[in-house]
C-alpha cells in the first residue's frame, strides 16, 4: 500500500461530506481504476464536533487547513472551504508552494485568481482540478480540455445556475410570480437565504469565466463578463414566451464576435427547438459548438452533494492516475487575452414588454422611439384591453445593436403612458 | 522539434480526410494544447490516385498499412480502415507489437476484439484510443472512463445510430414508410447501398457493447447483446406512439439487473420527458447514470468527418499529452465478466399493434391468451372501423416478463382473426 494517494479534505460542508462518503463507498472500485488505492488521510473543517453522518475517527484532524495543505501526511489537497479569497485561496496556494496537486470546487476562487493559481501550479508541475466549480456532475471541463480539444470553439453557453433554473421552471409550470417561487425555492434547500448570488446571476458569471478561459484558451476575466440576473422576468412574461415559441433560461454565453469575446450572463429566449429550452428544473446544461464536432450538449445535475463528489473525484482519479493536461487546456503561460467585445455592440433580436395606458397613438409614440434608433419591429402583440389598468404591449424587434436598444428603452420610459419600466429580454439565436 | 508526434494514418476515407484536415488546419492550436507538434508523417489507402481535397505531398505512402505501423517514422498509428477482421486487425495489432500507441474510429474491430487488443496494449506499454468508434463527436468513452468514474453505473442507454434515428424521424415528420424514407436516406447519402448494418441495429450493437465495458468494468461481450432492428417499425406505429405521448427511438441499453447485465437494442418507446425523445435527426445521445452523479446527458452528431475527426485528434492529443487511462477505464486485467441477464427475463411494459378483422370477440380471444400468461393490459384503443379491411388494436400492457410476451404474441398470431404478424414494441422506463 506504499502507493496509495493520500488525501486531504479541507471544508467538511455538505459536499465535503458526499466527497468523503464516495471515496470510502467506492474504496475498491476507485483502486482498481487507478490503479493504487485512494485514501483520507486528513480532513479539516469549522467544527469537530458536528455530525455530518461520516466517521472521520480515522483522519489526522486540523483546525488551520492551512496547516491541512502543508502536513507531510497528505498528497493531495481537496479544498471545499468556498469564497474566492481569504482562507480558501491560502490553502490552496500553500498546497502548490508544497508542490501538492489541489482538487477544489470553489468557482469565485478560479473565476478571480485562476489564472494567478494555474502558473503557480505550472511552474511546482502540480495540477489544479476544478471539474466540480462548474455545472456539478456534468464532466464538461474535461470535455472541453481533452474530448473537444481538436475544435476551434465558437460559442460555449449553458444553464450554470440550478436555483435560476429551477425558479424560471416553476414560474411557467405554475404561473406564479418571482418573489412567490423564490420563497418556496429557500424552504425547499434550493435557494439560499441570501440568494443573490444565484438569482443575479453573480455565480453563472464565475462558472463562464471558467468555461471560456477553457474554451478559447484566454486567460480567465471574470470582469468582462456582463451580468445581469432573473428577479426582473415576470409572470407575465414568460407566459408571452409560451405563447410565442420560446422559453425564457438564465444563460450563460461566450462567444467571439468580430470584436473580440463576448461573455454575457442574462435572460434568454430560447427557441423551443433548441435543447437547452428543455432542460428543467435544477438540471444544468452547457452546449459547445466547435468547429470539426459541431454541436455538441451536455446535460446533468448542477449542484448537490454526489454530483459535485463525483466531479470532485473524477479529477483525484486524474491526479492518482498521473493524467495531466494543462490547467485550462492551454499552458498558462500560453494563454492569450482576447478583446472583450463590448455589450454596447451586441447584436441581435428582442423582446420587449410594455406597460401602457390603453388608448390611441401609444404604439405610435413607441414606434418613433424605435425608428429614430434604426430598430424595427418584427411582430406586436397587445391581448388585453382596460379602460383603467396599464396594458401589457410586446413588441419583437428584429436584429437590432444594444446601445440603440439601450437609448430606445430609455426614451420608451419617459413616454407618458408607458406607466412602468419597460422589460426588455434578448432573443437568443442558435 | 524534436519532441513531435510522428502520426501514420491507415485509411483515408470521409473520416482520415477529416483527421488529415483537422491536424493540418488546427496545426498550431494542438500544438499549443499538446505542448508539441503533431505531425502526419506517413498515410496509407487502396488507391493512391484519388483525388481527396488534401494535399499528401509530404507524407511518406505506404500501400501495405501494416508496414507504415511497423515504420520507425511512425510513433502513433491511426487505423481508419474499419471491419472487425482482416487488414484493420493486422494494423492494430503490428502497431502494439512494434510498442506504438493506436487511434481508431473501428467499433466492430473494438466490440469483438477489444479486450484481447486491450491486454496486448497494456502488456506492452501503449494505448488504444477509440473515443471516434462510439456516437461521433461526443466525448463519451472519455466522460464514462474519467469524467464519471467515480461512480458505479447502474444503466447506459442511447440513440448511438444515426442513420436509424434520421428514418425514425422523417417517418415521424412525414407519415411515411420506413422503405419509403430509407430510400430517400440511401439518396442523401445517410444511409449505405447495403444499409443493414445500421438498420438491423448492429452498428448501434458494436457501440453499445463497447460502452458497457466501460461503463461495467467488463470484458467488451458483443454476442451478449440482443439485437433488433427498425424495419419493423411501421408509420402507424409512429402515429399511435404520437398519440400516446411517446417517441420510437433505436435504442441500445445496458443495465445491471438481478439477473445480471442485460444489453439490448431493439425500438422502444420513449416517454417525451426524457430528454432523449427529443434527439432528432442524425444526432446521437447517451445518457450515463451514475449512483453519485445520478443522469448525465451526452448529445452531439454521431457520424461523419468532421465530428468523427474530433474524436480521432481527442485521443491522438491525450497520447501526445502522456495522459493515459486503462483501454475501458478498468486495466483490462482486472476486467471482471457479468452474467449476461437474458432477454426472456427482461420486465417492462409492452405495446402491442395487431390488425385484426373488425367482429365481436377477437378482443375477448386476445384478452384471455395474455391472462393465460399473467399479462395484463393497462389500456387499449381501436379507432378506425372497417367491414373489409383489417384495423389496428392497440394494447398496452402493465409490466409482465419477455418469456410470458413472447409465448404471449406467438398465440396471438395464431388467432383466426388476426391479419398480419403482431407487432411488440417495448416501453422503456426511465
Amino acid at each position: 500500500m506504499t502507493n496509495r494517494l493520500r488525501i486531504g479534505v479541507a471544508g467538511l460542508g455538505t459536499v465535503g461530506a458526499g466527497v468523503v462518503r464516495l471515496l470510502q463507498e467506492h474504496s475498491d472500485l476507485l483502486a482498481r481504476r487507478a490503479g493504487r488505492p485512494l485514501a483520507i488521510t486528513a480532513v479539516s473543517a469549522r467544527d469537530r464536533n458536528r455530525d455530518r453522518g461520516i466517521d472521520l475517527s480515522s483522519f489526522a484532524w486540523f483546525d488551520d487547513p492551512a496547516e491541512l495543505a502543508a502536513s507531510g501526511e497528505v498528497d493531495l489537497v481537496v479544498e471545499l472551504i468556498g469564497g474566492s479569497d481569504g482562507i480558501a485561496k491560502r490553502v490552496c496556494e500553500k498546497a502548490i508552494a508544497n508542490g501538492k496537486p489541489v482538487v477544489t470546487a470553489n468557482k469565485a476562487l478560479i473565476a478571480i485568481h485562476g489564472t494567478a493559481l494555474a502558473k503557480a501550479a505550472e511552474e511546482a508541475g502540480v495540477t489544479i482540478g476544478f471539474e466540480a466549480a462548474v455545472a456539478g456532475g456534468i464532466p464538461i471541463v474535461k470535455a472541453l480540455r481533452e474530448g473537444l480539444a481538436g475544435n476551434a470553439i465558437n460559442r460555449v453557453y449553458g444553464i450554470l445556475n440550478g436555483t435560476c433554473n429551477y425558479i424560471m421552471t416553476q414560474m411557467r409550470e405554475t404561473g406564479r410570480d418571482f418573489e412567490d417561487v423564490l420563497g418556496e425555492a429557500q424552504t425547499l434547500g434550493y435557494a439560499e437565504a441570501d440568494p443573490s448570488f444565484d438569482v443575479d446571476g453573480v455565480d453563472a458569471a464565475h462558472k463562464l469565466a471558467i468555461l471560456a478561459s477553457v474554451a478559447f484558451g484566454c486567460p480567465v476575466d471574470f470582469d468582462a463578463v456582463h451580468v445581469e440576473g432573473v428577479r426582473h422576468v415576470s409572470a407575465t412574461d414568460i407566459a408571452y414566451a409560451d405563447e410565442l415559441g420560446y422559453r425564457i433560461k438564465l444563460l450563460a454565453i461566450a462567444r467571439t464576435t468580430e470584436h473580440g469575446l463576448e461573455q454575457r450572463v442574462h435572460p434568454c429566449m430560447v427557441s423551443l427547438d433548441n435543447p437547452i429550452a428543455h432542460v428543467d428544473g435544477v438540471f444544468n446544461a452547457v452546449v459547445a459548438e466547435g468547429d470539426f464536432v459541431d454541436r455538441t450538449v451536455f446535460e446533468g445535475r448542477g449542484a448537490g452533494a454526489g454530483p459535485t463528489a463525483s466531479a470532485v473525484v473524477a479529477d483525484i482519479l486524474d491526479c492518482a492516475s498521473g493524467r495531466r493536461a494543462p490547467t485550462f487546456g492551454t499552458p498558462a503561460a500560453a494563454l492569450t487575452s482576447i478583446p472583450a467585445s463590448p455589450m454596447a455592440h451586441h447584436q441581435g433580436r428582442y423582446y420587449i414588454r410594455l406597460m401602457v395606458q390603453d388608448r390611441a397613438g401609444v404604439i405610435a409614440d413607441v414606434s418613433a422611439v424605435l425608428r429614430d434608433e434604426q430598430i424595427s419591429i418584427g411582430s406586436m402583440l397587445q391581448s388585453g384591453r382596460s379602460k383603467q389598468d396599464a396594458v401589457p404591449v410586446i413588441l419583437i424587434t428584429h436584429e437590432a445593436e444594444e446601445a440603440g436598444m439601450a437609448r430606445a428603452m430609455q426614451r420608451i420610459a419617459e413616454l407618458e403612458p408607458v406607466m412602468q419600466e419597460p422589460r426588455m429580454i434578448r432573443i437568443e439565436e442558435f
